[in-house]
């Protein structure tokens, strides 16, 4: 049995409704680096559920633990899962007390508590955060991190390396996303029919999956050294990103707001948004990519018509006639935006999000997005099911699209 | 032992960068009801992994399985699970057509092969997405939702429903999240101390977690019947409520952005923001609260220094002087968007998000946040921890507490 790393977030309050983006960071790190993670967990500080979640086999477990007392189930736990004492460990307590040193606060009262390890474990300091912990009894191995501050530089430093090495012998399992926007679930199965299901001995294997408003061609390939996997890869890669085409937009951690926002760069084009129903999320999205401020010049959230009409000149006429959830209205906005803005290319997007708002003519999920590339301006109108935050993440997916395929076209 | 309820989310990849929101919405629908959650899983499409999380014993596990292959293997795992033979269920499929026909899309190939279900399996039809299923074997239980645009639905009218029934026998454990903001969570502990880690025979108990930029006060209660538990959680919430005092501001779903539209809408005021390194975070928070259009009336996002002077009437003076992140902008810009929107309140966070453009004297973290109410401008200077995602969020968080405590003093 090949082994597999578990990723296991305790403390985190699963039934809380706040997902568990720490967790989803160390996944995707150690799948990075060619460990197949199979699988992602929340739990509460409850001692008999993290003892559950524990991998029976010969894998590797990581535990993400909050504060609070999450910590102190943990340490109990594993010392119980491998038979090991808790004893206080002198170089966790010199890397927690170095730590607030730095931060230039006390060290608080439960420092010692929080040193207390089960015997073997070794500590992995970091700089920003609690340190984190690592413990190995003859197949099975735990990593401890802490959901603080110090989390990605624990990753990256400590967590990554000890699976790469510990995992070598197991050989490799390399995992890749190819992403695709514009394009139904059901087109992609269809146009990838011959590499679905199909039993395959050489290694490789294919699998779509829905992403959140796109489509996700999962491929997983098999060998006993890096070189022997990533060839296997290879040989699936090419022919499935061929019948993808234009559909597939980037892989793995690529996301439309960073592949957009390279593309502009590349043409030395800058952007500006107009957001009606979306309220800021096309925004945040593209400020999410460091160094974004190349290209994005500014946004304006026109929430209301006087906004739409000061911030941006949309007649008064359009929002008479045709209503502010119109082609029109998107058009103007996006036509406006360029111009105050002095920008090459805008968005602009205007629906209802729903739950209210809706007509028989333009239900809840009616949204328009327009997009102006120097001076040429286009609409489309689209019907999204979903609720409120569905409706606003489709409408953006939409315009990213819409402004890549623009992009593409141009060199 | 009190039965418990895990939530299991298939074909979601555990390994990509992205959190499992569905997963969260169906376990905090499920504590809402008085059913315990313990655990939240992300798996693959992988059929040993789906087997171990499944419970062991009487509880119920709530599957939700993306498209494409996902449901084949969900459906595989719960009939061995139970002992059960596939077949082609009639109800299931009459659903899946009668959904197809009022999207007016036609009945894919695949229909009959996602109609064939465990026997004695029980559809679920919803209105905007696959049909789901439930499953009852002796003491355990298995629900099925499709992670589609139907989730809601099939969580309201279905799962709801058929887990209170389930769990009425076992007693009702009832979990309250209070949530504080613009407070430490260390101070939250030693505020609580009296009430944390004490064994408590009375069936309730206190802790504090790390919610994302504020702290969470989870408290549970137990009881044989609904009566029961909510008394007993009473108990304890009145006094910790008491020692929280104003730094909580909400419970359980309530969102800070949540808290602060409803003290807008009480005090009949309107809101605009500018907003910097956030980007849109701020504005797209505000605008996820259905209703928000009778309160915000206009966000600006002026991530370049010209769109501050144009959009805002920034001085050139202070850029020049103080630099685009400094207490001087920040409150310019709330100044600014108040005079430009015509709104009593208004927000301006500007700040280095990073991972590059910090200095030594303004290292990346560090944001000014400046509140204006009816005139009145004040500024607050933050250094936050954390990569550039972490620092956007908490930057909307200390505004929004901002806001809230100052709209808390008037009434």
């Amino acid at each position: 049995m090949t082994a597999v790393a578990h990723v296991v977030t305790v403390g985190a309050a699963p039934g809380a409704a706040v997902a568990d983006p720490e967790g989803a960071a160390v996944a995707a790190a150690l799948v990075e680096a060619g460990v197949p993670v199979t699988s992602r967990v929340v739990l509460d500080e409850d001692e008999a559920a993290l003892e559950r979640a524990l991998t029976p086999d010969d894998g590797l477990t990581v535990v993400i633990a909050g504060g609070g007392s999450a910590g102190d189930v943990v340490r109990r736990v594993l010392a119980r899962a491998v038979g090991a004492r808790l004893v206080l460990s002198e170089r966790f307590l010199a890397a927690l007390e170095e730590r607030y040193r730095r931060l230039d606060r006390p060290v608080p009262r439960r420092a010692e508590r929080l040193a207390l390890l089960p015997q073997g474990a070794v500590t992995w300091p970091v700089g920003d955060g609690e340190p984190g912990w690592s413990l190995e009894r003859g197949a099975r191995a735990f990593a401890v991190l802490a959901r603080d501050a110090g989390l990605p530089a624990a990753l990256a430093e400590h967590l990554v390396p000890f699976a790469r090495a510990r995992f070598a012998r197991h050989g490799v399992v390399l995992v890749r996303t190819l992403r695709a926007a514009g394009v139904a679930l059901g087109e992609v199965e269809e146009r990838l029919a011959e590499w679905l299901g199909a039993a395959d001995r050489k290694g490789t294997d294919v699998a779509v999956v829905p992403g959140d408003g796109e489509v996700w061609v999962r491929l997983r390939a098999r060998g006993a050294t890096m070189a022997e996997a990533s060839s296997a890869l290879s040989r699936v890669e090419s022919p499935v990103l061929k019948a993808l085409g234009d559909d597939c937009y980037g892989r793995d951690a690529e996301s439309l707001e960073l592949v957009v926002g390279r593309l502009l760069l590349e043409r030395r084009l800058t952007l500006a948004v107009a957001e009606s129903c979306t309220g800021g999320l096309l925004g945040h999205r593209l400020t999410n990519v460091p160094g974004s401020s190349a290209y994005f010049e500014r946004g304006v959230l026109v929430y209301s018509n006087r906004a739409k009409e000061q911030l941006l000149g949309v007649p008064a006429e359009i929002l008479r006639v045709h209503g502010a959830v119109s082609a029109p209205c998107a058009e103007a906005m996006a036509r406006g935006i360029c111009e105050r803005a002095g920008t090459p290319c805008g968005l602009a997007i205007t629906g209802v999000a729903g739950p209210d708002g809706g007509t028989a003519a333009k239900p809840v999920g009616t949204v328009f997005v327009a997009l102006a590339v120097a001076s040429e301006v286009t609409s489309r109108r689209f019907r999204f099911l979903g609720d409120r935050a569905s409706v606003k993440w489709q409408s953006t997916q939409a315009a990213f699209d819409m402004l890549r395929r623009a992009l593409k076209g141009r060199t």
